[in-house]
């Protein structure tokens, strides 16, 4: 069994386990917030800015101030020292050891911000600077495509959504969460991955909380099996970018089931007038690569995560690549 | 003559002419600024939010305080209500008509954010409800792919970061940009245009505030010319995406002469190793693309963005498309 595939499979485990941690850690988070909250701002690259989209949206929602991502060439590049009093700030690294993000990190509690850092190594150089360290405790992981350590970050900020006054997960929606885990790392393999055998380009379009899964999955289709498929917000697509869709560039629809779902449905309807090959990933009993219906929009998103990784492995395979060692990637991005 | 490549030409023009009335707009924007301020959210859809990821940079950069930009799902699929006191909102849309645009920037005025709107359209919903209103005064924009309103866009923006602390736009400086507008308007067609006259798919990548400018450029590809451009930062190119583009996938690399140059030449490198086809738009005397040199940098993105505009007209013509009417778009979208 690939590595991909083993640390995959320990999805269930390792949420289940974060899970329960989650309301102790929210309480940690709640310590060091300020008060009054001028806004939030999470600091991620790669997949851990997939799951940072979705805190984004979470954490606005939850505190009711505004939130946003951190661009950190204007500190690493440009020398930005900013004002960060009042603020809350979340850095996500897998290893904690990228430089740009600890460097950045670093600069954005020492401008005045709490900094909750959610990550898998306790012991890692942006561990050390966290006032708050939420870990991800997902076990090792040694495949190049992240997957456990992803959907477990994606838990982790529904956790300090929490504490800034959003919806706790429930001990029931977390058994919910393991099942539904564990039901989308079994079954066949998804249809999208056979009937696209063949496809170089593929885009991948969600909305609303449903964007961060879409921007997760583009990501790991393209580490695993190096198709050039693009994650995109459904909203935008329709801004230009559908121009170079029409019916030859396949569309992946990701609907988590939220309030976004009729944006999804309708651009649907779009792409079946255009004659544009599109699949979906949703709860409709009609959906290609079901989602379970019934659980919490937030996790769906984790769910949606897992089945879109499952296809992305499934990509790699069915065109004979290793999706455990991707041409040109290694585990930790030197980026500064 | 095309009406896209007519109102390219109009830039130097519009631009300078938006130029002389920076000051002034810049006093306006200080008079409604909250003090302190506890930061900048910009809201924008399209080519206009190419133009506020510009924004972003600047005006933290100038502030001091995080900027960052809205997702309008929240407002306008979750009913967030959220608190905006002590932040100041920019809304940018060249109709001033997008639903979305329109009904986010008011709840965000409602939630106490002071509301600056930039639009080419001065009686426009958008810019009824703007506490200022930054007019681009582009004149009537009527080619589906937008050129003038965006760069007149880029500019306002320079001008609000000047407003909170940031270096303003010398007079000289603006004969400077106009000029060089004018050289990026002229010349022949640019070498990449003949080159991969047959590529359907292209990644374009900047980093720091040229990262704006490969944004704007590849989804202006995208519009005029159908072929499969992605935007994508240089430091998220190498956290992934890079493992889908070796060898294959050719490569414009934006270089605007600032602090992130550094990383643009190192991706080249890799390119070059990897054998991966590449073409540069920077100041170096080798670009492929040649970016007129000694302008400051946020000036330098916008002749960078009209030189990919040149490139993304070439791009339709070399296909026998017209550029004026891509398929499948209209000016104004209707997002909600």
């Amino acid at each position: 069994m690939s590595l991909m595939a083993a640390e995959m499979a320990e999805q269930p485990a390792v949420l289940a386990r974060l899970a329960a941690r989650l309301p102790e850690l929210a309480d940690a988070v709640r310590l060091v917030c300020p008060e009054p909250l001028a806004g939030c701002v999470l600091l991620a690259r790669g997949s851990s800015d997939n799951a940072a989209v979705l805190g984004r949206y979470l954490i606005e929602l939850a505190s009711g101030r505004p939130a946003g991502l951190a661009a950190a060439s204007l500190t690493t590049r440009y020398g930005a020292t900013t004002d960060y009093r009042g603020h809350l700030a979340v850095a996500l690294s897998q290893s904690g050891g990228t430089p740009e993000i600890v460097t950045t990190a670093t600069t954005m509690r020492a401008g005045g911000a709490p900094l909750v850092v959610v990550t898998n190594e306790a012991a890692s150089p942006l561990a050390v600077v966290g006032d708050v360290v939420i870990h991800t405790d997902a076990g090792p992981e040694r495949a190049v495509p992240a997957t456990k350590t992803v959907t477990t970050q994606m838990l982790a900020l529904i956790g300090v959504a929490a504490a800034l006054g959003g919806r706790p997960v429930e001990p029931a929606a977390a058994v919910e969460l393991q099942d539904a885990v564990g039901a989308a790392l079994g079954g066949g393999v998804p249809a999208p991955a056979e009937r696209w055998a063949d496809v170089d380009r593929l885009v991948v379009a969600g909305r609303g909380l449903g964007y961060a899964a879409a921007l997760e999955g583009a990501l790991k289709i393209r580490e695993t099996s190096a198709v050039f498929a693009e994650g995109i917000s459904v909203a935008d697509l329709l801004h230009g970018p559908i121009a170079a869709v029409r019916r030859r560039v396949p569309v992946l629809l990701v609907d988590v089931g939220g309030p976004a779902s009729g944006d999804v449905a309708a651009l649907r309807e779009q792409l079946v007038r255009d004659g544009t090959p599109h699949a979906v990933l949703g709860p409709g009993a009609d959906a290609d690569v079901r989602l379970p219906g019934g659980l919490p929009e937030p996790l769906a998103v984790i769910v949606a995560t897992v089945l879109l990784q499952r296809l992305a492995y499934e990509f790699a395979v069915v065109r004979g690549l290793d999706p455990d060692a991707p041409p040109g990637l290694s585990k930790v991005t030197q980026t500064h």
